[in-house]
């Protein structure tokens, strides 16, 4: 068993953009003795005057703390800021965007140097970061003895989510969500676009929209329950025969109203194709296993 | 002045599939005189000994009452089951989904016959009729004259929102929403497909995509302050050069995943091509702007 500790984990954050800034002052805001450093400088310094203790170097950064954050661009300036630093024996948290095949490199580099390794997946903005009334959160996955050690600290900015040992999975779990958003984004871009040339306010369509979105949103978990039991038929709200005979008025409706279908063609396409294989009973959980190679 | 009325407004319905059926159970419930017709007579039977009317006629249907509701299969079932009807003096809501070109060609057909119009756009199932929590409502357009007379009545089932006097309006906002609907379940779809061939139970991945999708929707409201001020740029949260970079993330992932990014390709396709022309300090607005002829 641990000891219980009375004084609050040092923190070493590497990356000061627009996010790292945001995470860096939740962690001084609550106490936390912090390091930072940022490639240009005049960002740490900003923050040294915050309380932050500014390093030298990435290296000199490393060395401070037994809990490392990196927070940076992408996975090349990950790879580009730990090379001249000496990981043994310290906890590294990558808050770097990338995808799952680059998170389970990572974590194998970091593991060959020394070092246990959590990937995280930021699934908010940095306006969001230190206001827990935002909802936003973090998936982490890799280490779990590193998530349990870190995890008080690891929630002082934003909430944690811990999606398993896979340290690729917090990169699927964000690009999923994210990928989910763009589709509902492009849904809604054909919505507006449809009444653009019209005498109707895009402010009075915004909150029928949303309210709309968020009422269908929950749907989910059916098709999640459709795609355990591979069975789906069950709970049938709309079948599939009968949306696809609905598809000549959306796309009618486009066309009249001077709008390329082009964003929500591939999807009515791929209902077609499932509806042709004999899918007509079914809602429209089918056209997911025609996206799967 | 219109006089109080203390009986309660005798409605005419035709069609009784799944829709019709569950709007003839509710104005049963609320007391209402119901006459009913439909095509086949074994369903206007059913009804029957539920305590309505049934009409031996489409004809006979439609002298029986002042409000005549059309719940049909579409716009030609529509012009079929009318065509040996006498609709002066009538008040005529067609409930009928459809394009807004067909709602406003029924709308001048209508007044042609001596009848006042009202469109509407249903969004609801048939379970959620008669069922105020359920939060469903229908769209109207057209006469508003005929919309305030009825309201009360047209309200019975589920709830009312008026959309203006162009009888297409309520087609074009259904449409709208239902767009909007498939680009989001498209998403979705993505999204499960990006974890089938992992260890991720899709059950577990249901909650997060409910809870981020129903978040991230009420960007439709910056959205539409943007596209009211022609200024996309007011209150950016995600730059579209950021979101442009994040792009190959997800494009690679799907790659690694199996995953045909076909659902959401056009949608990138558009942010490159929006960013190409000089919009990246916007959001993804100025996306709208390209699907319109
Ligand atoms: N902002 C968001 O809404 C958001 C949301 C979720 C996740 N994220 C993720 O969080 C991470 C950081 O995002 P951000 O918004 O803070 O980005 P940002 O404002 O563009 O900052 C990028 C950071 O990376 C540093 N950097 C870039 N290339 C470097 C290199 N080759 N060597 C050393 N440092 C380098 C920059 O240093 P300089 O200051 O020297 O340029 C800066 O500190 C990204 O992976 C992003 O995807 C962001
Ligand atoms: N169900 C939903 O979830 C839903 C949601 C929103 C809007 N709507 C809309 O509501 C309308 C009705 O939908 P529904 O679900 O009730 O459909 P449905 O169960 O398929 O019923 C279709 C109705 O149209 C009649 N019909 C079809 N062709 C006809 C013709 N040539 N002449 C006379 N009658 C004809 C059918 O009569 P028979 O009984 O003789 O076949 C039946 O009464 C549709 O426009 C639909 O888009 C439905």
């Amino acid at each position: 068993m641990t000891q219980p500790t009375v004084e609050k984990t040092s923190v070493t954050l590497l990356g000061l953009g627009s996010m790292g800034t945001a995470l860096a002052r939740a962690w001084l805001a609550a106490g936390h003795p912090l390091t930072v450093w940022n490639r240009t400088r005049a960002r740490a310094a900003a923050l040294a005057a915050e309380g932050a203790r500014a390093a030298d170097s990435a290296a000199e950064a490393v060395a401070a703390s037994p809990l490392i954050i990196c927070c940076l661009l992408d996975d090349a300036s990950v790879e580009e800021v730990l090379a001249g630093t000496d990981l043994t024996g310290k906890d590294l948290v990558n808050l770097t965007t990338g995808t799952p095949a680059q998170a389970r490199a990572r974590a194998a580099w970091a593991r060959e140097r020394g070092a246990r390794y959590l990937d995280g997946g930021i699934m908010a903005v940095p306006p969001a970061i230190g206001v827990p009334e935002a909802g936003g959160y973090v998936f982490y996955s890799g280490s779990r003895e590193l998530f349990e050690r870190h995890r008080e600290t690891l929630g002082v900015p934003v909430g944690t989510t811990y999606v398993g040992a896979d340290a690729g999975f917090a990169a699927l779990h964000d690009v999923a969500l994210l990928s989910a958003m763009y589709g509902m984004f492009a849904g809604v871009a054909h919505a507006f676009a449809l009444i653009r040339k019209e005498d109707i306010d895009p402010a009075s369509l915004a909150p029928l929209l949303a309210d709309w979105l968020a009422a269908m949103a929950p749907s989910v978990h059916r098709t999640a329950e459709q795609l355990r039991s591979d069975d789906y038929t069950t709970g049938v709200a709309s079948r599939l025969a009968m949306q696809v005979a609905g598809v000549p008025t959306f796309v009618t409706t486009a066309e009249q109203q001077g709008v390329s279908p082009e964003l929500l063609s591939p999807y009515f396409a791929l209902m077609h194709r499932r509806l042709a294989e004999g899918g007509g009973e079914e809602d429209l959980t089918g056209v997911i296993d025609l996206l799967v190679r």
